[in-house]
């Protein structure tokens, strides 16, 4: 067998079921070795922000990595803007990333760049396979350390003599075997997945904080937002009358009529400043102290209150889980009934789609069990809030903000979670860094039902330079407007095999959107949004 | 005035004409201040990848610098891609990169990432800007390191608090005077452009090898493919007897009837061997020493021959124009009339697509001084040798191998070369990287014909299967498919507002490439190849 072989069959025996793939003559033996790995099912995206978002979104949905198959730096280039995405939403992933053949590297080819320099932007373990016989145990590692908790990114550099070199049959499978035993025992129990266990002082610190009887805040993010983690949060402010609030952007909550109710904290730093005004102890669970998404003059960037207490329950590596229980436990909350949201499921809207319109339809239709993939914006808010008592669904943000994850995350989500109606709400502006997915949703036959909301504009910039009174910038605010010329996302979607529609009013968004659900396989509908 | 109003006022008088922009919220001071920069012409851009093509292909048009404005880590990100080609074609390229305020960054906010990491991947210089009276430096010092020579890439990080920090009127004058002095010196006289004088021995060594009678090659790229440049290489080859060869992928080349006649490296390396085999002397001039694209197994990837002399005699740095001059002289070859192409222009080919009649085809009706940005790949060397002797032109190559370069380019160079046809010959795998770039032909009116060439899939992957004898595997073949679903790139260009049709003749080719020719702004032909 070949170094390659052994690679794909190593990530397929840790658990590695999808490679998103956008290879090049560099990695043609690992292309070949798909071919050993049945279990690694390849799916081809046209640009790798496609591939790494996709991981993102697959990850999302089930807390284990998928793998990548970039080209070399610039391959690698392309896929850091999502990655940025997936590093803040802790979402394990395994980059592989094919490089020039080690001894070709002196040479200085056209291609060669430092692969190791970028990948050390978004990566937590960074490593470069030596020769053939090590692409066990570097595709191992690569997962193992992406496994987390957290959840990380793990780049695996792979010179081309190391994918094409030849290992003899028994040397490869003994060294699987022992590659086998190695992510055996990282996966030992649940317990070791669960994270390290926080220390009792943690658990009484914020106990003691939560009895005060002064303002508190439980501030959950990350794994704290999940099941039994995110009830334990509500019985215990429930018990001791803190608020429960969660991070802006969150990597995946589950949301709608029956799930725990959790405020969450804005966008805009002014609106944080009022929210959290008075409040003395802030418990921190997976979660980072409140901040600006940017400065802004004359407003604080780091958002706890002066006079606010810091406690940190539990971080990403922590148990997560197992702290709220304890702290459950500690505040005698454990018998409690988490407090839940109130089904309310509006009717769909009537007229034109103001954003209010448009948020309500998407209450109304959306189907139980639905996936977002939001990259909504500047309607973002107004989406959320219409649907906090719609059918019991999950929502993925924009956790990192970089532009492009929409479409991406919603593939890999779509084929994570096979028999689910992803609903991709999608401003146009953030639509068009990664339009490319829209092929692989087509190749693939996902059930995604893409929502463009289509407003012509840099609308979050028109926002910012009215903020920053900037408005009389003639020549800047022209670079806000997409309306010159028009961007035709019917056509674009239909260039790229996606059956597409356009609307204009809320009855032909619904009907649209419930023709979607009901048909297998993607769909696009432009909803062309007035003010 | 502020920190940005002093930035933009000082690339503009440091020669800087153009922006190519994708900006974020944490530019709006940066978008605000153009208006005080009337010089600066903005271009908005859907994608940085976009942006970053465009200066580059701006770049090999003027020998000079446009910038681009690129938001936080993730902007650059994706702007590195075509950073890293436009790094290899030795472009000058300002970028000027938005970082959060600077207090901000402890805070570590969503958006926040190691910026000069990235930037150190693609750029000789990278600088922060301290504060808002730092800007005119900090503008005019990186146009001075992009313009070299060689042209590289500067990337300066503008935190949001020096962009909207202000400046008194009298002390940001002083400083952009003082810019203006730093400028000037830079630029003194066209010495100082041209590079460092080359020592007199390394003249003497290339004239000694020359005269041995042993056979010997000029390679020259860069520079030295330009005007009397390469006019002088082209009379030493003729006084010595010696080949004058080029690099495979040149910046800019000038090309067709009358220019001089120039060998090309081919790409595979088994190809160059041959070509090469039996050199003695090997004489480069801006140019690095042939090396393969890609090693492969058992085939070398240094590709001199054993036994060959290397004579560097000129680098990017020096005076490459200036040496070529002197070995000339020495050579006693300076009256001589350099070797030209014979006008040899093909009549429209008939029939179906084949590589071979649409490459004659193109050469048929390219039109005088067109500008070809090439990202053709797989077809791009009968494209080459077909329109060896059609009307003169100028041929703009993928330089560092990083796909989705053709189109972004076609818009700074159509930018650039107002009046001129820019002919973008471009690969249908290729150009769906920066489709984007479409959008931005439409809004600006450009005079760009993309003709794309479709086969429905990654040939050039084919091909390398075919020649690591990989094509048993039959998962990894179906990543080089494009046909499922079809691109239907008439919709697609009509979708980002560019009229499009689709031919499948040679003489539809002609006729729509004729029309476009006759019609002022962009249009993309769809040119359904045969095998």
């Amino acid at each position: 067998m070949r170094g390659a072989d052994l690679l794909m069959r190593s990530i397929a025996q840790s658990g590695v079921e999808t490679c998103f793939a956008n290879p090049g003559t560099s990695e043609m033996h690992l292309v070949a070795a798909l071919d050993a790995a049945p279990g690694v099912r390849p799916v081809l995206t046209l640009h790798e922000g496609v591939a790494s978002g996709a991981a993102d979104g697959w990850a999302r949905v089930t807390a284990r990595p998928a793998s990548t198959l970039l080209h070399l730096g610039p391959g690698l280039s392309n896929a850091l803007s999502n990655l940025h995405n997936a590093r803040r939403a802790a979402s394990p992933v395994v980059n592989i990333v094919g490089d020039h053949a080690s001894y070709h590297l002196a040479n200085d080819p056209p291609l060669a760049s430092d692969i190791s320099a970028l990948a050390g932007v978004v990566s937590s373990w960074v490593g470069t396979v030596p020769d053939a016989p090590s692409m066990a145990r570097g595709g191992s590692e690569a997962v193992v350390a992406a496994m987390g908790p957290p959840g990380a990114i793990s780049t695996l550099i792979v010179p081309a003599d190391a994918a094409w070199g030849e290992v003899g049959g028994t040397e490869g499978e003994g060294a699987l075997a022992g590659e086998r035993e190695r992510i055996v025992t990282a996966n030992q129990g649940a317990a070791s997945r669960r994270g390290a266990p926080v220390a009792p002082r943690r658990v009484e610190g914020a106990a003691e904080a939560l009895a005060s009887g002064e303002p508190a805040v439980i501030l959950v993010g990350g794994r704290a937002m999940h099941d039994a983690a995110v009830e334990n949060a509500s019985r215990i402010a429930a018990a001791t009358g803190a608020r429960l609030c969660c991070t802006p952007f969150t990597a995946r909550a589950h949301r709608g009529a029956g799930s725990v109710a959790v405020e969450r904290l804005p966008y805009f730093p002014e609106m944080v400043v009022q929210m959290l005004a008075g409040v003395r102890h802030l418990i921190l669970v997976d979660a980072p102290p409140p901040v600006a998404f940017f400065a802004y003059p004359g407003l604080p960037g780091a958002l706890v209150p002066a006079g606010c207490a810091v406690h940190t329950l539990a971080e990403g590596g922590d148990d997560v889980e197992g702290a709220l229980e304890a702290l459950a436990q500690a505040c005698s909350a454990a018998g409690r009934e988490p407090v839940r949201v109130p089904r309310a499921i509006p009717p769909v809207a009537s007229g034109a789609l103001t954003a209010a319109a448009l948020a309500q339809t998407v209450a109304a239709v959306l189907p139980e069990g639905a996936i977002v993939c939001d990259e909504a914006i500047t309607n973002r808010f107004t989406c959320m809030a219409a649907t906090a008592g719609a059918l019991p669904h999950d929502w993925f943000c924009l956790t990192g903000g970089s532009l492009g994850a929409g479409m991406p995350m919603a593939l890999g989500a779509s084929l994570a979670a096979p028999g689910r109606r992803v609903v991709n709400l999608q401003a146009d502006g953030s639509a068009m860094y990664t339009p490319q997915a829209l092929w692989s949703f087509a190749r693939e036959g996902v059930d995604v039902t893409t929502v463009i909301l289509a407003n012509h504009r840099y609308r979050i910039l028109d926002v910012e330079l009215h903020r920053l009174q900037l408005t009389g910038a003639e020549r800047g605010r022209g670079l806000t407007n997409l309306s010159r010329p028009l961007l035709d996302f019917v056509q674009l979607a239909n260039g790229l095999g996606v059956p597409a529609s356009r609307v204009t009013t809320t009855e032909g968004l619904a009907a649209a959107m419930r023709e979607s659900f009901a048909t297998p396989g993607p769909r696009l509908i432009e909803a062309e949004m007035v003010e």
